[in-house]
């Protein structure tokens, strides 16, 4: 089956790399708003019988997901085969439990909306915390690929003398993995805790690693407040000033200027969601999607 | 059954006075953004076995629609017997065909996509053109109501010697059963083409009503185009400056300011969404619905 790509507005980069990955056609659609703020949809290309790979990234999610379900109900209108997403990054995984009376469940109920909007799903390091996997929310069939790799291939090739630096335990297994790929030590943090609001960092092998790049890594990098707090903790112990790696650039309001303003060296992230910090290209971790070689 | 109204951010007036109406319980809620967009409700009040009444107008649909179908489903999460929506003013009537080829048919998925998030539904005067019935693209029950009397009455009541313009044929059912109701006359514009721009129009009956105040009215005001064309044309005839009533208050960007501003005596509009030029309050026309004497 001839696949063809529409990417929605703010996805153009993507999107046409994704079609030059694949050797598929980059498919015309015009999305537009109406002047009292209703959107508009027309598909230019051709999608009978092909299948539509619809590819929208998923940060500040509300004024995305209209035109994002109207292109995948025109596609299938227009006579398609079948509709696929490219979510680079998936909103709404965080609330999954209700930690207060009459809270909404939204990465529950997001899930429900979302898995009838397309036959199929790809994604990059979803915020799964109190989730094993995607398909406990998510009925469509879904894809989820890790950007570990890729960083560290990035560390690798850009950094000397790299330590990963883990904020806590918790997150041990990743950032340890991340190191062992890019060939650097890593260590993590200890907390001492003295009181609520009293709480003391040490870094393990502080002396081995003074001359040494700190690395952090984290998946969603939104607030910035846990890394920027964790660059204040490794200047104080006097080490370097720290790369800040986050896959998802989220930055809500100021954060980047904030994370960068804080004592780092540089802040880098993956091109999940556009930004100017993106440095770390993960086009490849679609493709065997993409060729129809998994699900 | 004990109903419970939970009104969005923005319809907390029209919430309230329904609660009254109906003598129901005004619910509690907190509907808030994380840094990141995101959404977050929380339902305080009780909803167990409750029908809980939904209050949110569509304008400027994409913000509100994830708060709309979150509240919902938490309501039924939590125990509610079902949930009914107000919805004053109805988005994305409008595209209700493929007018060029590759369009999506958006009041349809539109309509396929809010039919999900209640049980049933009560709207005004939604923008019905190609259709003759809600119910051909919404699965969800749901109740018409018009604000023609109340048009009729607020015309009665407020203005002296009116008299109703119909701005074309299409018009001429509806204009003329909202002055019948107001007991004034109406007359119907006529256009004579005399080339692509070149449209001239002309008053019949003009000398009878050089002294009346015209009124014109409408569904939707969103661009004022239509209506600001139609106060040039009075005023090139000699008429008094018109009142301009319209169901909807739309108003895409500077809309209301150049409408005030083209020479009318003033712009009067229905509660459906809220707006500065609100004067016809429409309260009573959900009373039935929300006794459940209908459907």
């Amino acid at each position: 089956m001839k696949s063809i790509l529409i990417g929605l507005p703010g996805n153009e980069k993507l999107t046409k790399e994704l079609a030059q990955v694949i050797n598929a056609e980059l498919g015309q659609a015009e999305f537009r708003q109406f002047p009292d703020g209703e959107n508009y949809i027309q598909i230019i290309s051709d999608v009978v019988n092909k299948r539509v790979v619809i590819v929208c990234t998923l940060h500040r999610p509300d004024d995305k997901l209209l035109p994002l379900y109207f292109v995948s109900k025109t596609a299938k209108d227009l006579g398609a085969v079948c509709t696929c997403l490219v979510v680079p990054y998936l909103a709404y995984m965080r609330q999954d439990k209700r930690f207060q009376a009459g809270e909404g469940i939204t990465s529950q109920y997001f899930a429900a909306l979302v898995s009838q909007f397309a036959d199929s799903m790809i994604t990059v390091d979803p915020h799964l915390h109190r989730r094993s996997k995607l398909s406990e929310i998510y009925t469509t069939p879904s894809q989820v690929v890790h950007a570990a790799d890729h960083i560290s291939q990035w560390i690798k090739e850009n950094l000397e003398k790299p330590v990963l630096i883990g904020p806590d335990s918790e997150s041990e297994q990743w950032v340890s993995k991340v190191a062992q790929n890019a060939q650097a030590p890593f260590t993590v943090l200890e907390k001492i805790r003295r009181g609520d609001r009293d709480v003391e960092i040490s870094v393990p092998k502080l002396e081995t690693y003074k001359d040494h790049t700190p690395v952090l890594v984290d998946d969603i990098i939104s607030t910035a407040r846990t890394m920027i707090e964790t660059v204040a903790h490794l200047r104080k112990a006097g080490m370097n000033p720290p790369v800040c790696i986050g896959v998802h650039a989220v930055f809500a309001g100021d954060a980047y200027k904030e994370l960068k303003d804080s004592g780092v060296e540089q802040v880098v992230t993956c091109d999940t969601i556009p930004h100017p910090s993106n440095k770390i290209n993960l086009c490849e971790l679609y493709k065997d999607f993409l060729l129809e070689k998994v699900l």
